[in-house]
């Protein structure tokens, strides 16, 4: 077993110590990555907060950059010392449907997360990416670009390709209304995205203080959500609304301002949804939902980030202050991803 | 004004009775319309027992064939004698992006319906066709092709319209999985024209004694849905999924039975989704909702209709015993339309 140093939640709600811990042997297929960088989603926080107590001690983290450090008998496609990114699949069934077409975000037998749960093939706990070395099979392993900041791109392995996969999905480009409902992790990019792939791009927030910042972003039109006046201007308007807000919303007012035929995707699923809002969907829109990416459009993404110099805009901090970034951004007190430095 | 007889409610839930009513002199381009036969739909139903009291005396009928009695002085397409159709939608604004669009059932001012509400010129109530005569707006009548049964035909100006809008705007054709949710009015025709374009249908029923009818309809497969079993050898089987049923249900079932990539299109809105249902959207699925079809699907769909020697099967009963089509209707006692003979 390989000895690495982490920080863990001890049990729900605790803050995170450091922690040493074994990762498994090389496998054949798995690569060794020491982890440089590691992005702090909010699925980290709600992890330590609400998981079962049998995942604890939990490691947090599955958006990281590193060095390869290790590479098993049969890999072929790295060798030690390449920069490498990782996001939050790290295995998958391999056989259904999806997973052959690259897309093992929504594998049958769903993917093994970077954390929590246990590894597909020994049953040991899966522990995140907080930490100094991670081992991951080749296969979700992927090369990082030349000339991407290596802290502004660990965001884009979980933020960023869950924004991508539905703007390619819905084949967003030229001549296409967009909207990206929420300016967080997950917005900020999407913004970026959209715009670079040549769509006229709308942010929907609820702090008139963000209009600025997503002006700056790329966005040609800011709506405050709560004005509707603002918000009746651009009834019918959007082929296309990407709702990257999870806490509990009526995404009503998000049916309306799209165009008939259009979508709202959802990338969290609010509380409830009353009837009213669905009769919404009779006027010939669609509401949909997505989950992350596969390796396909995994790969895509940093080839497109690579070709248009896009990188999340992130605040890194010493891994050690990994309790003040989550707290912050428990706040939403950061712009728009942290990112811990783990060396 | 014209003096016409129908089948009037005197109030919310009560029987409908013999009525004598005027309609209003015809317009320069107005076609009235000797009724002949005229379907029974669940609205009709509703209407009678949940309308406000202002509606009443409430004449239903929306779903129409018969002949033109008279027209207006810059009628064109008809003469009297000629034998038409017309469905629930009589007017409309005209001018939005869906009216000019041939889409008039997604009116941004909502259309002017057959029955209930008032004309949006005169501001007169509407009345139904359960009577003699119908006056309309020349562009919402349809000439009836030659060699459909005029009884058959009646419904497919609105059980018909409303499931042909949704397969066509899904492109359904050869190579394609279509479910259809019930074995009413709306989903005998939606059977009979999925498989007339030529996908492989499956009907999915509460009622098992409905299969050997789905079968002579034209259906490939029955699933009857409460059998558990049955449900999980078609997960992640359909393109997509026709839910005609507008009871309370919950449509996670047709969800799961979904490939990714999929849709389900509800024609009803059920009471309540819970998230449960709707984070099932993440496996890259699409809910969608259809409200009925405008003025160029209608007419696709009665071309069609005529080249295929498609109709509704109906049961048809003088109007006099209008009273016991809407209670057999009620509880669902019919094979699959009543159509009244107002002759």
């Amino acid at each position: 077993m390989r000895s690495v140093t982490g920080y863990a939640a001890p049990a729900a709600g605790a803050p995170l110590a450091p922690w040493q811990f074994e990762r498994r042997d090389l496998r054949p297929d798995d690569v060794a990555v020491r982890v440089r960088y590691v992005g702090v989603c909010h699925t980290d926080l709600h992890a330590v907060e609400d998981s079962p107590a049998a995942e604890f001690p939990l490691v947090p983290g599955h958006e990281f950059v590193g060095e390869v450090s290790a590479v098993g008998s049969e890999v072929t496609r790295f060798a030690v010392g390449d920069v490498v990114a990782v996001g939050n699949i790290v295995d998958s069934c391999g056989k259904c449907d999806y997973c052959l077409d690259s897309q093992e975000n929504y594998c049958a037998e769903f993917p093994t997360m970077t954390y929590l749960g246990v590894d597909r093939r020994d049953g040991l706990p899966q522990r995140g990416a907080y930490s100094s070395e991670y081992v991951v099979t080749e296969k979700f392993v992927y090369a990082l670009p030349d000339g991407l900041d290596p802290a502004g791109a660990a965001p884009l392995m979980c933020a960023g390709v869950t924004t991508w996969e539905p703007l390619r999905r819905w084949q967003i480009g030229p001549g296409m209304r967009v909207g990206v409902v929420g300016l967080g992790g997950l917005g900020h990019l999407a913004v970026k995205f959209a715009k670079a792939l040549g769509a006229e791009v709308t942010v929907f927030t609820t702090s008139p203080g963000k209009e600025a910042a997503a002006r700056v972003l790329g966005a040609d039109d800011v709506v405050v959500s709560t004005d509707a006046a603002a918000m009746t201007d651009r009834l019918g308007r959007f082929d296309f609304i990407l709702n990257t807000v999870s806490a509990k919303h009526d995404p009503s007012p998000y049916l309306r301002a799209l165009r008939g035929g259009g979508t709202l995707c959802m990338l969290g699923i609010p509380d409830r949804y009353e009837p009213e809002a669905l009769a919404l969907l009779i006027g010939a829109k669609n509401l949909a939902a997505s989950g992350s990416g596969g390796t396909r459009r995994t790969q895509e993404m940093l080839e497109f980030c690579a070709a248009h110099g896009i990188t999340a805009d992130v605040e890194v901090l010493p891994a050690a202050e990994v309790n003040t970034a989550l707290d912050r951004l428990a706040r939403n007190d950061v712009r728009y991803r942290f990112v811990l430095a783990m060396d």
